[in-house]
């Protein structure tokens, strides 16, 4: 099973403090990595988390509020610095072109590597990105301004097959492809042999949501159904309920509703405001497990499998 | 004596590291503070010295390279959100007021505090601000891109009285500034008693210069003769002299040689590339105790006073 991971470089929420991070993080899938977000800060965290910065080909940035994207233009100032040469790919608001060149021309800065830039402006989910194994689709969330949450879905896994039985009916190399999709095999006689006896069956594919900054949306729902790993916003406990509508946040046990509706297999949370200390973490577990069980807080730097 | 001094809040070059954050000093007179260049990290720097980012009402930005002032709309936005109202004066090169106005749409934030710039545009020298106890002039450097640094002078400071004698000349409260300020005392027969029966001599008046980034340039020795603190960029150690003329950077020997000519008290250097580390600092203090000997490296998070 390929590496499936999400690395959490910033948990916090708008204002940083010397604890927490703006939001960031990084999805590692095999050998590739996507980041998500990129708070102030962002390149300092990924080199704690011994990341080169060459090695991330996709940015998604969620909104254009300063503490999901204040680390950007610093990132791509660096990946100059460093020699880059690769395009890059920016997914986010259709502003961050002009934030990015106004800066770049202040500085005289030619970049010696292209940006590629998808603008995230649809009220529907759209598939923004596709590789070999893996799909990231948008989830449109609710909050002051345009914001997005993305969906990381890993293509569906091949069957493994089974060599000895490929080797008894004379399966030629060709063929092997079709059958690790699920195809049947036609011998040159024309009989039919069933895949189920070439193959086991394949694992699951997995997937992951990351969903910040966002209000409780049901909405989102079938976008994000059977999800494996759910990130949903927390910046509030429950008794700060009006305050999360008014500011377009979610409470931990919203998200706890989100995850067990979703029937998503684990719920990690973060973005707490801060106004919370380590002492309420308790109380945001409590409160989502009003709701549903398999919760974890993120810590920054922490890895969490997505499996 | 008023207090005079300067925190180090970020020392290092163009690439942020797990060490070294980018370039930003505070500087502290009484119960004024100056922030100088504001790289990416400083509002996480400013919370770690314990100084509210309210307390600080001039913000000088020597350029807009990145590493000199990626932290400042993110600064501008953690005051809005801490609800600032008093207005904020920043002195930057011209380009900074649509770069913080740009973010500042894509957000859709409407500060609730007024900010007063003032554009850096001349090659000469300028006064560019001026309160009760502090001058603030430009130091115009040689770098790649238009860039000053900032030369802060105490005012003149005032002689000290001497009450007894003030009692007996019978001298009204009225005459007692003017006294301060180094006038003799005529009394109401016409008699003119000197100055120096009533006060003792003022204490020096102190100064402070921020020379980054910079080539070696003499041209700045008339605008900081006889300052009290230097702080002056070593980004290079002599061997790599070429290179430090090509980035228009300066060496240690170089910044030495400056605080010689300048009659400076004291030398503090910084802005070390990336490339050096804790075991090269013997010889960045080496080379400029060739020309220069009372030299401190800063360090981060460290107060200098400027006496």
């Amino acid at each position: 099973m390929e590496k499936f991971e999400v690395t959490i470089l910033g948990s916090g929420s708008a204002l940083p403090t010397i604890y927490k991070r703006p939001t960031s993080q990084l999805i590692h899938y095999s050998n590739k990595y996507y980041l998500v977000d990129c708070g102030e800060g962002t390149q300092v965290q990924l080199r704690k988390a011994k990341i080169s910065f060459l090695k991330i080909n996709h940015i998604f940035i969620s909104h254009l509020h300063g503490d999901h994207y204040f680390g950007l233009v610093g990132l791509i100032s660096s990946m100059h610095l460093l020699g880059r040469v690769g395009d890059l790919n920016i997914h986010a608001p259709k502003e961050i072109e002009e934030i990015i060149n106004v800066q770049l021309r202040a500085s005289y800065t030619q970049l010696r590597f292209k940006i590629n830039y998808t603008f995230l402006e649809s009220k529907e989910s759209e598939l923004v990105m596709e590789d070999k194994n893996m799909q990231v689709f948008t989830i449109p969330l609710k909050h002051k301004i345009l914001t997005n949450g993305f969906f990381f879905k890993e293509k569906p896994i091949l069957r493994k097959v089974k060599a000895e039985k490929l080797k008894f009916y004379e399966v030629p190399h060709y063929e092997i492809q079709k059958i690790k999709e699920g195809a049947d095999f036609v011998k040159p006689d024309g009989e039919v042999i069933a895949n189920s006896v070439f193959t086991f069956p394949p694992e699951e594919s997995r997937s992951y949501a990351f969903c910040s900054d966002t209000a409780f949306r049901e909405k989102i729902i079938p976008i994000i159904e059977n999800v494996t790993v759910l990130y949903h916003e927390t910046t509030f406990l429950n008794k700060e309920i009006a305050l999360a509508k008014k500011t377009f946040h979610s409470t931990a046990q919203q998200a706890g509703k989100i995850a067990k509706q979703a029937k998503a297999v684990k719920l990690l949370i973060g973005h707490f405001s801060a106004r919370y200390e380590e002492k309420h973490h308790k109380e945001f577990i409590n409160e989502v497990q009003l709701e549903f069980d398999n919760v974890q807080i993120t810590k920054e730097l922490n890895t969490y499998e997505v499996n």
